[in-house]
C-alpha cells in the first residue's frame, strides 16, 4: 500500500483524486498515454502529497485549486526520472521497463519533454500566479544543474560540501518547493512559509542520504535493484565519502570507486570495506539530524491532523526500506 | 551575415540586443554556459525575430517588455535541437560539435532540460500573463508530439495528411505561436492576431517543406550535411511521398526507403529516382502556395517597415539554400 494512504483519511482521499488527475493529464495523446502510463503508475507520490498536505494545513481547499499543481509536480518528477533513465543502465523503474529500454532514447527524451511541457501547461491553464511558475521553473533548473554537476564528476570523489550541493539541488530543493507551494496556496504568513520550506529541505536531505545508503545496504528483494548501482554508474555518495575518511582500507576503496569500471567482485569488496567502518551509522545519524531539523521547523499553527501526517512522513523517510 | 540583420535597421538593432540577452540567459551556471554557448551561437534567430517584428508592428515596445520572451523562444528552439541531436547521427549542429557528441547523451538531455526550464523561468520572472505561458507550453507539447509521431513511424511511408500533421506540429505551430505572441504583445485586435498566426503557420509549412527538399538537393557546401540525411535516419518526407505517387520506379524507391537500413549508393539511387519525377517542382509549388497564403494573411494595419520585413522573411524561406 502507498504510505500516504496510511497517513489519514483525508490524505487517502486526496491521493485517490490525485491518481485520477495524473491519469487524465496524460490521456490527451494515445501514444504518449501508452508510453507514460506504466511509468506514472506506482510512484510514492511523495512530492504532490507534501504539497497537498501543506496546502490543506489550515483549511481544506477545493481540489480544483490544488490538484492541477499537485499533478504538475508529479509530472515533473516523472519527467526527470524518464530522462535519468536515458543512460542509466537500469532497465526498470518503478518495477516496469523504462521508456528508454522499451522505445529507445529518442522517444524517452521526447516523452520526458512532453511531461515537462504538460506540467507547465497545467499550471498556466489553471491561472496559478507567476510566483508559482517561478518556483516550478527554478526547481527544474536546479534539478538539471544538480544532475549535470553529478554527471560531470562521475568516478571522482566529491568533497562533503560537493555531495551536499548535489543532494540539495537534486532532491532537497524539490521537496522544499512542494512544501513552499503548499504553504503559499494555504495563504500562510511568511514565517510559516519559510518554516515549511525548511521542513521540506530537511526531509529532502534525509531522503537522499537514506536513498544513497539503501543503494548499498537495502533489501534487494524490496528495492528490486542489485547493491552498488550508484558505484557502478560512477556516482560516489556519502557512505563511500565517510569510509574514505576513516577506513584503513581507504586506498583500496578509492582505487575501486575511481577507476571508471567496476566489477561485481569489486562492488562486494567496496561494500565490505564500507561496512567495516562506522559509515552506515554515520549516514543514519546525519539523516536523523536532518529529519530532526525538519520536525522542529513544523509550524505549531497547522491543523493537528496535517502536522501528524507530516511527522509520519518524516518517520517514513528514515525508516523506509526502499 | 544573419538574414534578419538585412531586413531593416530596427531589426538589426533588435537582433543585437537579442544576442546579448540570449548570452546572458545561459551565463548563470559556468558549466551550462560552456556546454550551451557553442550551440546558442550561429542560429538564424527566425523564431524570436518573428516575435519581435510582430510585437513592434504597431509601435516600438520597450525591449524589457519583449526581450525576455524573445530569448525564451530561442532557448526553447535550441533545447529542442539539443534533444533532437541525442540520437541523430549528425555530430554537428550549427557548424559545431553537438552536445551529445561532445558530452554524451545524458548531459545533452540535461542541458536541453535546463534550457526549457530557463525559458519558462524568464517568462515567469518577467510577469508575462498565463496566456503567454499557455501558448509556450502548448508549443513545446506539440513539438514533442510531432517528433514522437515521426520517430514512431521511421522507415514507414506517411500519407500526405500524416506528413502535414508532422510538419505542422514540428514547425508551423512554433512559427505561428511566435507571431501570435508578438501580435498579443502589440495588443492587436483578434482579427489581426488570427491573421498573423496564419502568416506564421503558412511560413512554417513552407519552411519545413523547403528544409525537407534541401535535405536531398541542397548545396552540401552550404548545408554542411551530406544529402539524404533524413532518409538515412528513416524520416520520409514530401519529395519521397510525391515520387512514390508518380514514379515508374516507385517500387524500387519504396524498397530502399522502408528497408530500415540504407547505404550511400541506395541514397544516390533514391535521389536519382526522385529527380526524374516532378517532385522538386511539386514541393516548390506547395511551399510557394503556403508562402502566398502567409503573405495574403499579413494585416494591412502593420507599420510599413514591419510588413516589408515580414514579406522579406517569406521570400527568404522559399529562396534560401540552407
Amino acid at each position: 500500500m502507498n504510505f500516504v494512504a496510511a497517513l489519514n483519511d483525508t490524505a487517502a482521499k486526496n491521493l485517490q483524486v490525485l491518481e485520477e488527475n495524473i491519469k487524465q493529464s496524460i490521456a490527451e495523446d494515445p501514444f504518449v498515454f501508452e508510453a507514460c502510463a506504466p511509468l506514472i503508475r506506482g510512484g510514492k507520490r511523495l512530492r504532490p502529497m507534501l504539497f497537498l498536505l501543506c496546502a490543506n494545513a489550515k483549511k481544506d481547499l477545493p481540489p480544483e485549486k490544488t490538484m492541477p499543481l499537485a499533478t504538475a509536480l508529479e509530472l515533473i518528477h516523472t519527467a526527470s526520472l524518464v530522462h535519468d533513465d536515458i543512460i542509466d543502465t537500469s532497465k526498470k523503474r518503478r518495477g516496469v521497463e523504462t521508456a528508454n529500454s522499451k522505445y529507445g532514447a529518442q522517444i524517452a527524451v521526447l516523452v520526458g519533454d512532453y511531461l515537462f511541457a504538460k506540467a507547465f501547461q497545467l499550471v498556466a491553464e489553471n491561472n496559478y500566479d507567476s510566483q508559482v511558475q517561478l518556483i516550478l521553473s527554478n526547481l527544474v533548473k536546479n534539478l538539471c544543474v544538480g544532475e549535470i554537476m553529478q554527471d560531470r564528476s562521475l568516478f571522482a570523489v566529491p568533497t562533503m560540501s560537493e555531495y551536499y550541493t548535489h543532494i540539495n539541488l537534486k532532491t532537497a530543493i524539490f521537496l522544499s518547493s512542494c512544501c513552499r507551494l503548499g504553504a503559499i496556496a494555504a495563504e500562510m504568513n511568511s514565517r510559516e512559509i519559510e518554516n515549511l520550506t525548511a521542513y521540506g529541505s530537511g526531509l529532502g536531505l534525509a531522503f537522499q542520504i537514506i536513498d544513497d545508503l539503501l543503494d548499498f545496504f537495502g533489501d534487494e528483494r524490496i528495492t528490486g535493484k542489485p547493491h552498488g548501482g550508484d558505484l557502478k554508474s560512477g556516482v560516489i555518495t556519502l557512505p563511500v565519502i565517510r569510509a574514505l575518511e576513516i577506513s584503513d582500507a581507504a586506498q583500496t576503496l578509492k582505487k575501486i570507486v575511481t577507476r571508471g569500471e567496476i566489477t561485481k567482485t569489486e562492488i562486494d569488496a567496496a561494500i565490505k570495506i564500507i561496512r567495516a567502518t562506522d559509515a552506515v551509522d554515520y549516514c543514519r545519524t546525519r539523516a536523523e539530524a536532518h529529519i530532526e531539523s525538519a520536525r522542529v521547523n513544523l509550524p505549531a499553527t497547522l491543523k493537528i491532523s496535517i502536522a501528524l501526517a507530516l511527522e509520519k512522513i518524516a518517520d517514513f523517510v528514515v525508516d523506509r526500506t526502499r
